[in-house]
């Protein structure tokens, strides 16, 4: 009997010790991180609220308990009963039965009401059809993305769990390393930013965090050939972990696929959609660029079958010696800063990815508060001595002002935004000063994938911050339903007609002005006197948005009517920044962060900057909080422990 | 046609353009880093003194002229006329010819006059009879190993070959990658003494320095199971470098084979011989000791066979991207400072290994003269702020008054002593104080490995100090010949017959007292109030050497008569230590190696010291230096470039 297996036994000893006489435990194996309990007694299970929790407890592991199939009510029956014990306001959308785990999704618009109080009316489910139930949430704006993959992961539901099962042996495996060490090795995003690529390694285990690709220098992908990283084999990986979607984050997760990784990706279940959705558009943009894609969108699908979705604050075994927790950073939807707990107390990293320190209208500010934790990693994107922003209210008043000026004159004002996480910001914005009056109500173009991508954020309100949680979930206050936001979704006709009507505010991607329909907006407004270009986010080094920020009024357009030839467009629109929307912190935030945070670490590696700000923030908490700092090089190796 | 065939071709193309239309080249192969130019006219070639250099300098290879098979004047006939040519004086022992190759290995007591004025003699032997001529010098003491070695290599001549035509191949591959960096990773003797082991690494290329074990541990090896060295397979390590033959740095060189490495290593030719004396005695020993050795024997030949001998000072390509010279590290026979020369005019690092930065009776200083050095990777053994040795001088007038005192009162001096270096530098501290009537003219009983390390000292006298050298070409003034050395070999009889003896000085391994001959000397005369335990070299942790000059008095000794077990012997010699003749330089040695150095580096790693030496020599040559330094901890990765 291999050691997992004897793990299990014991386990299944210590459940049978635990659960009352009169329930079976027919098996106990492990899916993922989580040890699922099959029972021919679900509902005798469900009837103590309080008995899963003591298991978990009792075993220090996530556990899911599973009716055995002979002992459910046909899925008909169940579905009325279910219908039944679930109030009729919760809007339940879709049923789909899994027979095969003895699961019921239950797709509803108030997944809350389908939980009850402490999951009480789950456990009524239960106790009625023995089915187990897990509620998702209909989106408020059809997503296809999200839609898209969960059909998917429904399709693959068989494959699915085979993979989970993988996973959980090798979770559970028996540690072999007779020596403990504790590495972080660099593959990419230092003193540059882009390409955000790491190895954390202990003598038993391996894990990547992020795989991105770096804007505005396509060639430049993270250092995976080298042999710390898949240089070995991509199998001696043990785990992903994404910190959020963005491409030079998440680009290159599925070209892992391609090199043969077939291991778990940790992220929030938001950072799977909307990496779904940004790789799918960076393959499209490459092949649109005549650029061969570094892998076929197959490989995404591999990503998200093999994604094991984690909310905040859930300690996870994603390895023996390993435990991971995720905590929102404030960034992006679904961003989380990555906590991982090493051997017994041996050793604890954070990973910040990227981060935000002070609260925007869309998110709560990150988390700085960890049980311990010894060396962080931290983004310092703005970390150089004079990288302070504007205050957003200030940037807010600005925006507005520049508008104004821009409508009163009859232009129109043209936004490039990221699809995800600025552009919900901004509209945010727009939606309150419209409500307000601070401007005229009028219309606001989304273009590109910033409707998609705002689908995915209304699906996912529990990742937002907590009063605009509460708008959403009330339909009627829910701000990305206002009327002004139109999805352009009829082509260059549509954007014709926007080019020949009245004052308006037009949000396009892609965010850093290198491809995607802000370049036709800039062929329809661009030559306009009267309109304005604001930007509102970091534009990167040898991004043509950089160029145009630095007074460049010579845009090269493909004009398709000219066989694709190069053509250039004299820019007559006003250039104008406003910043202080930024995703990142500031270098106060990043101080802040690091000020405040409990514990305070011994060591800080300054990554994910260009060199002078890793060098400037590196320098500062060094001087300032007598703190062991670093601004490593790609492709080094640092020893901790 | 591959890459490596294309070049050969070009670099055939250019041997013909160089040299006379009379001289056919039938064949140009690489064999190891040289180029072997196959001709049907040697005798021709041979005329042209400086044909060779010429082409060498063109081709910035290394050249090897040889004869086809088929223009050879037979043995017997070759024989007579190259004695004939040879003078007398030379001291011919033996005549070796291998038709395969048309080389005739030529052993002779003075292989200066075999060579005669810049070749002379060497390229008349090949006028005469073809053969391309290879000598080796006889020993003037009779060694095991050498003649092994030598019977070893010429009996795998033709595997070895392969090897070598393999290597040369490897070597001279066409560049892949399409980036360029440096960086070195620390598997062992970081922040610690012993297991040295080290990983120069390229986009193109990894290199191995060292691969010892660490004494008074045997436990821990270095860290080789990680990826970045043989994690990702022993066949990603394109060569090995071995500063020179001590343990500590050579002893798992053949698990390496073990493991799949089948490439080659690159050391002097005395740190060759004297590996494999080391190695096959550290077999010996864990098996005397009831351990299992890592290796077995046949992996210590396999080590032998795929070494590739360097002379200090030569250039050699070891890669694409890598040129290895070899430096006078004055620490002991053989020992290098290994200088890399990376890309073209990219990057240079030196390692210094072990070494001793003054003269000593034995050796030159080491060398610390470069044509470019960015990085040095400096031992610190004795880096510590108060680690200043007393002048040699001094000791050795302290060791001559130890000895006196005594012998004096009718007791024995026994000096545990490493068999390779300490010895050597002791013998002729001792034959100088006798020849001068320092000391009475008495015996000196050489046991364990000594005098057949010695025998190697006599093979390589090229590697002595200047005027040593000259001493030892001249039999009646070779040190080594005394006749008050003896050499014990008639077991305990004779052991027992010297401690019932008179006055004497005993010169034993091991030299930290963790086992061989010394545990014997230590029954024998250690009960003997009179008689004095000499310490005169490193004594490391948790050896029963260091535990002894702590105070200890209880001695382990293993009695064979008494099945083994364990029984302790009452210590009442006195002991004493007298420092100063340490193979490494003191702290002022460090200092002033650094300091001198040319060009001076602009890094400096500190390794191979405990955590005290290496952080107090890091921080001195940081501020009194400025240099940035570093006192890296195992399994770091730094990148220079």
């Amino acid at each position: 009997m291999s050691a997992v297996d004897k793990q299990l036994e014991q386990i299944r000893d210590e459940i049978e010790q635990e659960v009352p006489p009169d329930i079976h435990v027919s098996d106990v194996k492990y899916e993922g991180p989580e040890v699922v309990v099959y029972t021919q007694h679900p509902k005798e299970f469900a009837q103590d609220g309080d008995l899963v929790r003591r298991l978990a407890s009792k075993l220090r592991k996530r556990i899911t308990v599973r009716p055995d199939p002979n002992v459910l009510t046909p899925p008909e029956e169940a579905e009325a009963a279910i219908q039944n014990v679930i109030p009729d306001d919760a809007g339940v959308t879709d049923l789909d039965f899994h027979a095969d785990t003895g699961e019921v999704v239950i797709e509803a618009e108030k997944p809350g009401m389908v939980i009850g109080r402490h999951g009480s009316t789950l456990r009524e489910i239960t106790q009625e059809v023995g089915w187990t139930p897990e509620v998702v949430r209909t989106p408020p704006i059809e997503s296809a993305t999200v839609s898209n993959v969960r059909n998917f992961l429904k399709q693959e539901r068989e494959e699915r769990r085979d993979i989970l099962e993988r996973v959980g042996r090798q979770i559970h495996r028996e540690e072999m390393a007779d020596e403990q060490w504790v590495r972080i090795s660099t593959l990419g995003c230092c003193r540059e930013v882009g390409r955000a690529a790491f190895i954390l390694s202990t003598a038993e285990t391996r894990i990547l965090i992020d795989c991105g690709d770096k804007p505005g220098a396509e060639g430049e992908v993270p250092y995976l050939q080298v042999p710390e990283a898949l240089g070995a084999g991509a199998t001696n990986i043990d785990a992903v972990v994404l910190t959020h979607a963005h491409l030079d984050h998440s680009a290159l997760i599925p070209l892992l696929f391609k090199y043969g990784y077939d291991g778990p990706i940790y992220c929030t279940e938001p950072t799977r959609d909307l990496m779904g959705l940004l790789q799918l558009d960076y393959l499209d943009v490459a092949t649109k660029e005549g650029r061969t894609p570094p892998y076929q969108s197959e490989m995404v699908r591999e990503a998200i079958k093999h994604t094991i979705p984690l909310e905040y604050g859930d300690v996870t075994d994603i390895a023996p010696d390993v435990k991971l927790t995720l905590h929102n950073a404030g960034h992006i939807l679904g961003s989380a800063v990555s906590h991982f707990h090493i051997g017994d107390g041996l050793y604890n990293v954070a990973f910040s990815g990227d981060i935000h320190y002070d609260d925007t209208r869309l998110f709560n500010g990150a988390v700085n508060d960890f049980p311990r934790v010894e060396t962080l990693v931290l983004e310092s994107t703005y970390g150089g001595r004079n990288d302070y922003q504007t205050d957003q209210e200030d940037s807010e008043r600005k925006l507005i002002d520049v508008i104004n000026r821009t409508t009163d004159e009859g232009g129109k004002v043209l936004i490039p935004a990221f699809a995800v996480g600025r552009s919900q910001e901004i509209m945010l914005v727009l939606e309150k000063a419209m409500r307000n009056g601070e401007i005229e109500e009028m219309p606001v173009h989304l273009d590109g994938m910033i409707w998609e991508a705002t689908a995915i954020h209304t699906t996912y309100p529990e990742y937002l911050r907590d009063d605009l949680q509460n708008r959403i979930f009330h339909d009627d206050e829910n701000p990305f339903l206002a009327e002004e936001f139109n999805h352009i979704d009829g082509g260059e006709d549509e954007r014709q007609e926007v080019a020949d009507g009245g004052p308006c505010i037009i949000l396009s991607t892609s965010g850093m002005v290198t491809g995607g329909p802000i370049m036709s907006w800039l062929r329809h407004v661009g030559t306009d006197p009267e309109s304005r270009l604001v930007f509102v986010g970091y534009q990167a080094q040898g991004t043509l948005g950089r160029r145009i920020q630095n007074g460049w009024d010579e845009i090269p357009i493909n004009d398709r009517g000219n066989h694709g030839r190069a053509e250039t467009l004299q820019l007559e629109m006003d250039v104008e920044t406003v910043d202080g929307f930024s995703g990142h912190a500031d270098r106060q935030g990043l101080e802040n962060f690091v000020r405040t945070m409990n514990p305070r670490p011994e060591k800080v590696l300054c990554v994910h900057g260009d060199e002078r700000s890793v060098q400037d923030l590196s320098s500062a908490l060094y001087h300032e909080y007598n703190m062991r700092t670093f601004a490593p090089k790609n492709l080094e190796t640092f020893r901790f422990k």
